[in-house]
């Protein structure tokens, strides 16, 4: 007899997101009646263990989705691709975390503490955006909507599991090497793909997935893009600079925003973040209380703080920004939209 | 007999600023005809060597000065406080690295490449401005100088060797600790004298420098204030965000201008920073060319890149800004300043 719930696969089992779906799920108990969880041929075969039950992961096909409620993608552009449309075919609702439909017309980009209501238009994808988007819209959204919002302006620190396990693997072995004082090459970061690889242990490197040809990193104009579309605000100024740092998990992000009303204080920046759902407010300079990634790992929230007037402009406000870009900047944010889907009658168990 | 040239005294020349310093007038074949190497009592009787002779460190008192031409100071606020102005008396002329006199009035504040007219007003006391303004100042007044400037808001990355020695060791043993999973207790960063300690390996702090009432770091302020005092701008618009991050040596600076001027292209910008004075320009984003702290360590120069336009504003460019926070963001500035006073005549040898 099958239990009552959702028939959820997850795709891409293995990665380090897929890993965070799995125990995420897990964790806020969701409904699961039964659970496929699917790999690329290469992963296929090896073992999961979801609430003490032991699943193997099978290769994704397009058979894989028949009878599926929810699948929820994090296995590459490529495969989301390929494997989504044949999910929806099939009746399923897809959760993307790739950037395969996040700019697509018709699919709905959703952050549900922002744009909950975009779930009810979908067309069997809704697409979850990248990691460091996430958490500053949901930073940004309360002070829109008590204040307005005009201009926003990010340099980003973010930390190496956004590019993947091997990444990970890069920045410990490297951090081992230099102390050790011993000889390395790297071969994974900035970008895979990418012609060259740099030292990320003990350094900064300022590009995060391939350049465009005006300059910014698709990393960057996934930012300034997702950030209009996700606030449906297409006339928001958006700028970004995205920078990778030799920290493990969490991103970290500081940003200066411009609002359209007059005269607000910082008591009134703090008491709108206080009270905004998925959002922490940790900002205490006199006690040295301010978010870091170090703090923030395992946890769903976004944390802010170094809330800051600018001294130049009555309408201006500088904001620190941190959370695990593994949870909220991926696996959470995709739960979060299957829970939304429950709640709001889109996926019926 | 006497060599020919001038008595230099280096205070603070155990510390890891001081040590460049004595390394940078050995590389500069700065015209020395006498050495003094001055300490606290903690550090004298060291050794230092200098062009292959052994020189004994030597605690600083009031007449440690008598007959030094130029004392370059880099010992902490208060024995600059106590000790530049005997200096003075004696006829010495003062370049101090510390934050004690540099919005003072009376003391200009230089970076050559950019005010070296002020050092002709200097009435005994120069101050070197703060590493991550330096850096950022060299950048911006080329440019300042071609299209105007009006609003700076920068967020940095800031190396641990901006907090000396101790906090070096810090970041190697708690990564070493992180690395073998082992426990270990923070006890220098973000600022040995501040309440609380947290771990900087791995991690990025959002504090440099204790917080003022507005908010702000000293740190932030410091930029904010010297950057308006070197670039003789009062009415600049200029915000910072500071950062440490797990880098050893090396600072980087993500920053948003807006120049006067309309109508400006990138290639124009890059025009510029090409041809000025201490900049080198490493922007190729499809050769993956940009500058790193890891490869500007040991270099004088200021390296930019990541040029952008921005997308909503015509006058607004972003830029990538690195440089080694102990040459050019402290010794290396200071000895400069020491070559332009001899090349002005207003030290004669």
């Amino acid at each position: 007899m099958e239990q009552k719930g959702l028939h959820v696969a997850v795709v891409g089992a293995t990665g380090a997101v897929g890993q965070q779906m799995i125990q995420t799920l897990e964790n806020r108990n969701f409904p699961i009646a039964k659970l496929t969880l699917l790999s690329s041929e290469r992963s296929a075969g090896k073992k999961v263990v979801f609430k003490g039950e032991e699943f193997e992961v099978q290769v994704a096909k397009p058979e894989s989705f028949e009878g599926v409620d929810i699948a929820l993608f994090s296995a590459g552009g490529s495969v989301s691709k390929e494997l989504a449309p044949e999910a929806v075919k099939r009746g399923a609702v897809v959760v993307d975390n790739t950037s395969a439909f996040r700019m697509d017309e018709n699919v709905p980009l959703v952050v549900p503490e922002v744009n909950e209501e975009d779930l009810k238009w979908h067309n069997g994808i809704i697409a979850n955006p990248n990691c460091s988007t996430i958490q500053m819209v949901v930073a940004l959204e309360p002070i829109r909507k008590a204040f307005g919002l005009k201009k926003v302006i990010v340099s980003t620190y973010q930390a190496v599991s956004g590019a993947g396990a091997q990444a990970i693997e890069e920045l410990k072995s490297q951090a081992k090497a230099v102390l050790e004082g011993k000889e390395f090459t790297p071969e994974i970061l900035p970008v895979k793909s990418d012609k060259k690889h740099y030292q990320i242990a003990f350094n900064a490197i300022p590009q995060i997935d391939k350049f465009q040809e005006n300059g910014f990193t698709f990393e960057e104009m996934k930012m300034i893009n997702e950030t209009k579309k996700i606030m449906h605000m297409p006339e928001l100024e958006v700028a970004a600079t995205c920078v990778r740092i030799p920290v493990i998990t969490g991103h970290s992000e500081s940003v200066y925003i411009e609002i359209e009303k007059a005269g607000v204080a910082i008591e009134d920046v703090k008491s709108v973040l206080k009270d905004a759902p998925g959002v922490v407010l940790q900002d205490e300079p006199a006690e040295q209380i301010y978010p870091m990634p170090a703090d923030c790992v395992g946890k769903n929230d976004v944390f802010v703080g170094r809330i800051r007037k600018d001294l130049d402009r009555d309408n201006g406000f500088h904001l620190w920004i941190v959370s695990d870009n593994l949870l909220k900047g991926a696996a959470w944010n995709s739960v979060q939209i299957a829970e939304s889907l429950l709640k709001l009658g889109l996926v019926k168990a």
